[in-house]
């Protein structure tokens, strides 16, 4: 199976790394602002990994994808607002069996495409922790990856397992969106507000608080019929303790970059207004991330 | 009348350079972290006063207050969770006609030392915003000061008037600390929170937040029966574009000391319990903020 990872980020970059050391992978690196540099290097010298994984890996690399080979998995590493102008660039190369895996944060980034393309899409949640620390370097935490169960989940579950990574095929991956939601509602944004690494919001200080954003998505959750466990929600908390790293959009945040927010708590928010559910918490996050991400730091 | 200052902090500051232009003015400079710089400077060259007024003036200066005089109007500038520790040092020294002026932001501070002193007490409000920009000089802005109606209010109002204050007296002074504190509740923490000079406070951006948290505070100032004029605390937000400072409660946690909170936003949840009235905007802001000042910036 050919291999196709469109987005060089902390996690695609990651994905072609790992993946890399059993199977042929392209890494398609779209002209992202600010990565520039990171994409040069890895030409140049391939990807280092460090963290729960340490190795260097060389990648194939392209600018831009200009044709599909038969038999592809195209992981789709990008944000979750460039996931739809990704596909529409692909549309009219893609090859009938191509198949396509989504892994990004958020919630609806699936249905946003579905209508593109005919092809099999696999919905993927993974709780990797990812970041770029230097040009070039991807730190990672260990983490799991869901995948959707398709017609082809099986085949894709191996290669991710092949590599090492703790695969898990879901008959609810819509649970597993929301329950991954419910854990990115807090610590993306309020880290951000904050500006401070993602174990620091373990601190008694901040429980009622991160309790309360948690109530509110886990009743929006509800209301959309996913019973997302409170205790499994609430358990991320005190394992923050071991997560040192920025989360992703106090780093894009930071580099003046767009965020995921819209899939993430403002997706939360609208779906609370179909269900006339009150979701102050989440609303004063929403505007003070909306704010930081117009002004900046 | 003898006028006594107690608390070299910027309005305290402000207050000793305008008024000893016509007055015998002791500032009195409490220990206070993180401004011994600033009180040696004055005691040597005196204050500068910099933005709405210009003036270099000498002041007498004391680090503590051994005796008062007869005649004597004490004004309490120090920060409102030090005013108990100001009366109870105080105690004893007293005179029977000594007059107390408290000039604090927030709630309750009269109610808390009324019972240890027989004596007089002002409470004021005031709209100045002041800032210690270097050690010795203060920098201001136009603002006015709003004298509770008491037997030697009049008398007191005078001083303020002959040193050029737009001086007012009133006989709902709770209502001026209800509409000053509905401004503090959102200027304060939301700046600090941020980390914005006020007049970033006016983008349209966060125009929905700030009336959230307003109208949070209304309605408990509604329950507390003090009907405060929605219109004119909203005006405020347009006016804050003239005001390129930082606020009191930004400049406290950039400096590492405590904050007056717990009697602004911690005051406002406290009645909002009393009544039962839902303020989770106040309550995200409380939190935070509790945080930063454990964990600073």
């Amino acid at each position: 199976m050919n291999i196709i990872i469109i987005g060089a980020g902390a996690i695609g970059t990651y994905l072609s790394a790992a993946i890399s050391r059993e199977y042929n992978v392209t890494l398609v690196g779209k002209k992202e602002h600010g990565l520039k540099e990171h994409f040069k290097v890895i030409q140049k010298n391939g990807i280092l990994l460090s963290g729960f994984q340490t190795l260097m890996s060389k990648v194939l690399t392209t600018r831009e994808l200009k044709e599909i080979p038969e038999n592809s998995l195209i992981i789709v590493a990008t944000k979750a607002y460039d996931v739809r102008t990704v596909f529409e660039q692909i549309k009219g190369i893609e090859k009938k069996d191509t198949i396509f895996l989504l892994i990004q944060n958020g919630i609806g980034v699936k249905e946003e495409v579905k209508d593109i393309l005919p092809n099999e899409i696999i919905r993927a949640v993974t709780g990797i922790g990812a970041e770029i620390v230097r040009p070039g370097e991807v730190r990672t935490s260990r983490g799991k990856v869901v995948l959707e169960n398709t017609p082809s989940a099986q085949r894709v579950g191996k290669i991710f397992e092949t590599v090492e990574f703790d695969t898990h095929i879901s008959n609810n991956i819509k649970m597993e969106e929301w329950l991954k939601l419910s854990i990115n509602a807090f610590v993306n944004p309020l880290t951000t507000l904050l500006r401070v690494r993602s174990h620091m919001l373990s601190k008694p200080e901040l429980r009622d608080l991160i309790e309360k954003l948690i109530d509110e998505v886990l009743t929006v959750a509800k209301k959309e019929g996913f019973a997302v466990p409170r205790e499994k929600v609430l358990k991320t908390i005190s394992r923050l303790d071991q997560y040192h790293n920025y989360s992703s959009m106090y780093q894009d945040i930071k580099k003046g970059k767009k965020t995921e927010l819209d899939y993430i708590t403002g997706a939360i928010i609208q779906l609370a207004k179909k269900h006339s559910v009150p979701v102050p918490y989440n609303e004063f996050l929403y505007a003070s991330i909306k704010y930081l991400e117009k002004y900046g730091y």
